[in-house]
């Protein structure tokens, strides 16, 4: 980490309450935190003795806040199915069998291939999480470890409400304060009433944040009604899910309008996953009613079985044309809004607004450059009446533009590089790893015809 | 070009009818064309002469085909609005100053963009396109020139008819064939009732294909009502254009049953564009029912200023996503059947499959190789009960993930370098030309408020 240092781009995109983009832009950037912002001109003039990074052809921008993602490796290998025989056939058996080494391997991958697309925060839903910890550590990024915890009879091989305290205990604010830990569900189903009561407690006692899985799939809606007799986010409140100190649902592609106002005065937040969304043919999103309700709306890739990839740009572009898609309006998810959701609204939905998502004095110095001289962004106007910057973001640039990225003031990729682990011995590991994983749920498959029940059956 | 090398990879994906996978494999290549496809081992025995090209950690598969793309140069100017709209304000008005340097820059930045994501052959829609088949002749590309013709007194301004014939007279079969030309028109409705009787005759005239866009937006529909009394493929039929010797439509998005089965006896094929039809929010075209009647459907990424990028990796995967959103099918739109449209049935409805698409003895060397040795790729399984060799190319592999780009035997792009022009001048050419247009087209509509008039008018 470097004590003091100037950062310099053609452009500047600040992501503040305006948007303002500053040309020949630049940052000041002590003790990993963003001390001044301006033109280069006056940072260098104001800090004579700081040493200038000037990242030629380039956008600065915020880190991008994937705000729902899992580790794993199961990349390609559990496709064309619904949500609900994926999970049965796939995902589950996969969890029973899933080793904490194995976890650990994941989390490398997937935090390497994060911070090469410019994500600097991901919010992974995992197992084991020790080691994703250990992963984000020395990978560098910043992690929001959310527990993929199973507190139920039926579900007893997924992470438990213990594991997830210790976890707490061990790791939440650690790494510098890049590393918090929340309080996890894989669904609410994925708990009895002894473990509901619970997770909520724990979130009160550590002061920390709740994360599940809810209207998802349009047959949730049925068993809630059948279970409760009322929709979900109702049945989540009721359960006094939001009463922790933040709570954030994945999905919610099912919300209707009523519960979109009811969690918007709630202050529930929502990780939306369009590409997730649309390949396992979940459904879309009410995101505008979301947004215009006030509600922090995130965007997250998903996992890897679930994307295939953790482009957070391809997700931004996926999230306007879904959005323009949904009532076939080409006005709507304007750029600007994408941008948000995936910085400084994402950061809202996570609660480190007022430490990252925007290049603002006093924040954590999270930044990435984009490549300029690339077809994707020719031309480029980030000033005048053809500017294009966000939509050339958006709609044109891929994660694999990203020509730096920098958290908490540490350059964690240069020139396309990971610079703070060896990339080739990450992909090495899973390769190494995986047939195993693979090997022992078919194994279990084999020898457990019933065993793969889901509260669907 | 050589005369005659061996190209091996981790993996050969063919894309013949079976779409078989060779691990380890490899092609002979004599005088641009695939002379032996098999195991290195076998294909290195057999041609102990040839050198081998053994490109470490890669897929090799087909160069992929854009179906439909237009050279441009609006990326990212002209959001937000409905096609028609769009058209209006933005689209037209650029025709109407386009000038022939500004339109050969375009076409220079398209075909590098392309080639460097793997994209071996373009179908073009474009002005002035002697600059683009100048283009695609140093680049390397193979391209389907095909003019935006306007033959009416409300479109004056697009190319005529003339400057049709006379690029097909001029550039059609030439480059070493990596060039044809094509009869366009921009729309139906851009032709007077001569113009259409002259594009047919043309087409025929000149033995070649004819392309356009229709029923890409739901409002054409009553138009062909209020003019035809009929929806549009019965129009184009009795106008004649299905009796040319090769028709493709672009878009077809709201198409139905009916004009589907009447197309695909009328052996009419279709280009596909997932992101534009998401982006203008036109709407989501019946793929799904077209392969079924064996309409021929490729994929095409449409303009800059629709997409805004020619990644067709990006529209493959929207296409696979597209087609699972439809009617929330989870197992709709396989990854093969995604795949065997961005290769083997894209040729075929652009002619072209007994040249391209798929790796086989006889055809063209349009090869690329895609690499493995990313996160995106990991894990990866060419063969056994794992495979997922086609789900990640579909659904992780970005274009910024080819290394290498054959096409007729040539190696246009290597290490994920241009190999062939100047990538930098080619962009520097864009910034210095684009200013220049929107300049003039501010101009013109400050003085022709009334000179934007569309049919919908």
């Amino acid at each position: 980490m470097t004590e003091s240092m100037i950062l310099a781009g053609d452009h500047l995109l600040t992501m503040d309450a305006t948007n303002s983009v500053i040309a020949d832009g630049a940052l000041l950037i002590e003790d990993g935190r963003i001390a001044a912002v301006g033109k280069l001109r006056e940072i260098a003039a104001d800090n004579p003795s700081a040493p200038v990074k000037k990242i030629a052809d380039s956008v600065l921008m915020p880190g991008i806040v994937n705000a729902h993602a899992h580790s794993g490796f199961l990349r390609g290998t559990a496709e064309h199915l619904p949500v609900w025989d994926w999970l049965t056939l796939h995902i589950n058996p996969m969890h029973r069998v899933l080793q904490p080494h194995e976890a650990e391997a994941a989390s490398w991958l997937c935090y390497a291939e994060s911070v090469l697309g410019g994500t600097t925060t991901v919010v992974d839903m995992w197992r084991f999480m020790e080691g994703s910890a250990k992963a984000a550590e020395a990978i560098g990024n910043r992690l929001v470890a959310v527990p993929y915890v199973g507190e139920h009879p039926d579900y007893n091989y997924f992470d438990t409400l213990d594991m997830n305290e210790a976890m707490i205990e061990t790791w939440h604010r650690k790494a510098g304060g890049r590393v918090n830990v929340w309080v996890g569900l894989e669904h609410l189903f994925y708990a009895d009433e002894a473990g509901q009561r619970r997770a909520v407690e724990l979130a009160k006692k550590h002061g920390t944040g709740f994360h599940t899985h809810c209207s998802e799939a349009q047959i949730e809606l049925a068993e809630f009604e059948r279970r409760y007799g009322k929709r979900p986010m109702y049945v989540l409140d009721d359960l006094g899910f939001f009463e922790t100190p933040l709570a954030m649902i994945a999905h919610g592609v099912w919300l209707d309008s009523a519960e979109i106002e009811f969690i918007a005065k709630r202050r529930v937040s929502v990780a939306h996953n369009p590409v997730s969304n649309m390949k396992l043919a979940s459904g879309i999103a009410l995101v505008g009613e979301m947004l215009a309700a006030g509600v922090a709306v995130g965007i997250g890739t998903d996992g890897e079985k679930e994307n295939n990839n953790f482009d957070m740009f391809e997700e931004m572009k996926v999230a306007s044309l879904l959005g323009k898609l949904k009532d076939l309006d080409a006005a709507a998810m304007d750029s600007w809004q994408v941008l948000r959701m995936a910085t400084i609204t994402g950061a809202k939905a996570i609660g480190l607004d007022a430490e990252i998502g925007s290049i603002e004095p006093g924040k954590r110095a999270d930044i990435i450059a984009v490549r300029t001289d690339t077809p994707r962004m020719t031309p480029l106007y980030g000033e005048g009446p053809y500017f294009n910057l966000q939509h050339n973001l958006v709609h044109a640039v891929r994660g694999s533009d990203v020509a730096i990225t920098m958290i908490d003031g540490q350059i964690v990729v240069e020139d396309g590089e990971l610079k703070t682990a060896d990339l080739g011995e990450i992909i090495a590991e899973v390769r190494k790893v995986a047939p195993g994983l693979f090997a022992r749920r078919a194994a279990f498959l084999a020898e457990n015809a019933d065993g793969i029940r889901q509260w669907t059956d």
